[in-house]
């Protein structure tokens, strides 16, 4: 059941009310602040002020580097800890409260309440559902998951998927939001914990927390693992594309002949799932839709291009 | 039970023999040539030399770029189908045969008798066990897993590992020669199948597999998800560095608290080990030992700065 929504222009948006004093609510706030929108930060307690203010200006710099918008400034950004003033004339509201779902529930109550009905409220969640979120929500149609990854002003990624009330104009709506605001949506097919993103890094911080605690290996040696071996790929491409350049010419092909098999293995204490034909098939489609046209050495050279890039970036983070 | 090992001097090795002619074979043939040493590829099929030397021609302006070792030379390189003559004179035997259990220990059986006990053999096995591998080999005290990541050529990892006959002094001589080498060796503590990065890798994969199996998200959602979300990170520094920095000023012991819940939903298919105060603690102390002394302004600065290099970067692989 859901009712409909009717939003402005996405394009018209000038007003962002961030809820939250942390990482990612600072981080939300400095970003649409860098895009040139008007942003007011509710915070729960007026001593998170400095530190909130802190955060946003500590990260100006970067954002300076990757280009501000027109009208961008610092002095567009008001901060308050009265919740219906900061979203009174709020075209957008980022929600990134604490995760704690009696805490989300009675945030949304209020908010349904405060909120005009034609704005989306969208919430950083890293993996709860929003048909829970929104169950004491008023006007939960225009509720919407809308996840990133930290830093939320730098990694562009924005998971989107409503909950069982949310409007599916809500949805769209939001969708043509990310866009026009720089992010880059990813549109989740299924209501499922922890989305996609979270599940896929859960899964493997899963596998190393099992090895630390049989001893197999020190949080030094996950972290040295990742960075030097597999980390610098998935900066470029995700997995469908690393093991379909694994597998040389014959391409996500030859690969699943090959690896298919150590999918049965001990690898992880994952189960794996049955590699059958329609799976198979769905993930050779998937890798050629991605390569483009591009033929293996083209993907080798760009590859090897975009790896030294990398690992010279590297060095920034102190990491040689 | 193992024999001891004596090798030459590291430093000294001139002459590396490498086996296997797929890109994993060939892209250490080109790493030593770069690197100034002597390479005898072995191919199991004359047929293969031309694809070979592609690949080995096809890397070496990644390798220019990445600064070529003293008397690196293609001209360095000699090919042969011939395993006797091929690893005559070798002074470190690097093994990149396909993933086949009984082609490997046939391989090791012929390969204990050729190669001079004072000398290496390197395997470039993705998971399987070294102590399995080496079961028909008679001078087994000598082989030692050295797991890459593709291309190996410009990942500096290697996963070394030895098997229960391999020689505490041969895994010592070979991290010394990685080292000498120019590659990051990661001692493994235990032999466990799919070592570590391919642990930590094959989690993420398979949840990425149960997830398309399932229709929550296509090839494309998942590399999609991870490209801009958490891949940019993963070039940077792992998944303890990232919750470190994920915690805010709390760090480690702060996002433990907040997200530690979080590992007893069901996010992944994954079962969640138990969050003891031990495993607490080792995440904690190998937080706070990789952030040596950095605090959380300055690690967020560092990240933020590597990071803009790596979306910079992810341009050269036609990534926008």
């Amino acid at each position: 059941m859901s009712t409909t929504f009717k939003g402005m222009d996405p394009e018209a948006v000038r007003r962002i009310t961030c809820i939250g004093a942390g990482p990612i609510g600072a981080g939300w706030a400095a970003y649409f602040l860098a895009q040139g929108y008007e942003v007011t930060s509710y915070i729960h307690d007026p001593v998170e002020e400095a530190s909130l203010r802190k955060l946003i200006e500590d990260s100006w710099d970067a954002l300076t580097e990757m280009g501000l918008g027109e009208g961008a400034s610092l002095q567009k950004l008001t901060v308050t800890s009265d919740l219906a003033g900061a979203v009174e004339h709020a075209e957008f509201v980022k929600e990134s409260a604490p995760e704690s779902m009696p805490l989300k529930q009675a945030l949304y109550e209020q908010l349904g309440e405060l909120v005009a009905d034609n704005v989306v409220i969208s919430s950083s969640t890293s993996g709860m559902s929003m048909t829970e979120i929104q169950e004491k929500c008023s006007t939960p149609q225009r509720t919407v998951v809308g996840h990133p990854f930290n830093p939320p002003y730098l990694l562009p990624l924005v998971e989107v998927i409503g909950g069982e009330k949310t409007s599916p104009e809500a949805v769209d709506w939001v969708m043509r939001f990310w866009k026009v605001a720089g992010k880059a949506p990813l549109l989740m097919k299924k209501e499922i914990p922890g989305f996609v993103a979270t599940r896929l890094q859960e899964a493997m911080w899963r596998e190393g927390l099992h090895m630390i605690a049989n001893g197999e290996a020190s949080p030094e040696d996950i972290d040295f693992a990742i960075l030097n071996g597999p980390g610098p790929r998935w900066a470029l491409m995700g997995p469908t594309m690393i093991y379909h350049l694994g597998g040389g010419e014959g391409g996500m092909k030859y690969c699943l002949e090959q690896f298919g098999p150590a999918l049965k293995l001990p690898w992880t204490r994952l189960e794996a799932p049955e590699l059958t034909p329609e799976l198979t098939q769905a993930l050779i489609d998937g890798a050629n839709r991605m390569a483009d046209g591009r033929d293996y050495a083209t993907l080798n050279k760009q590859r090897d291009a975009g790896l030294i890039a990398v690992r010279k970036a590297r060095s920034k983070f102190g990491t040689t």
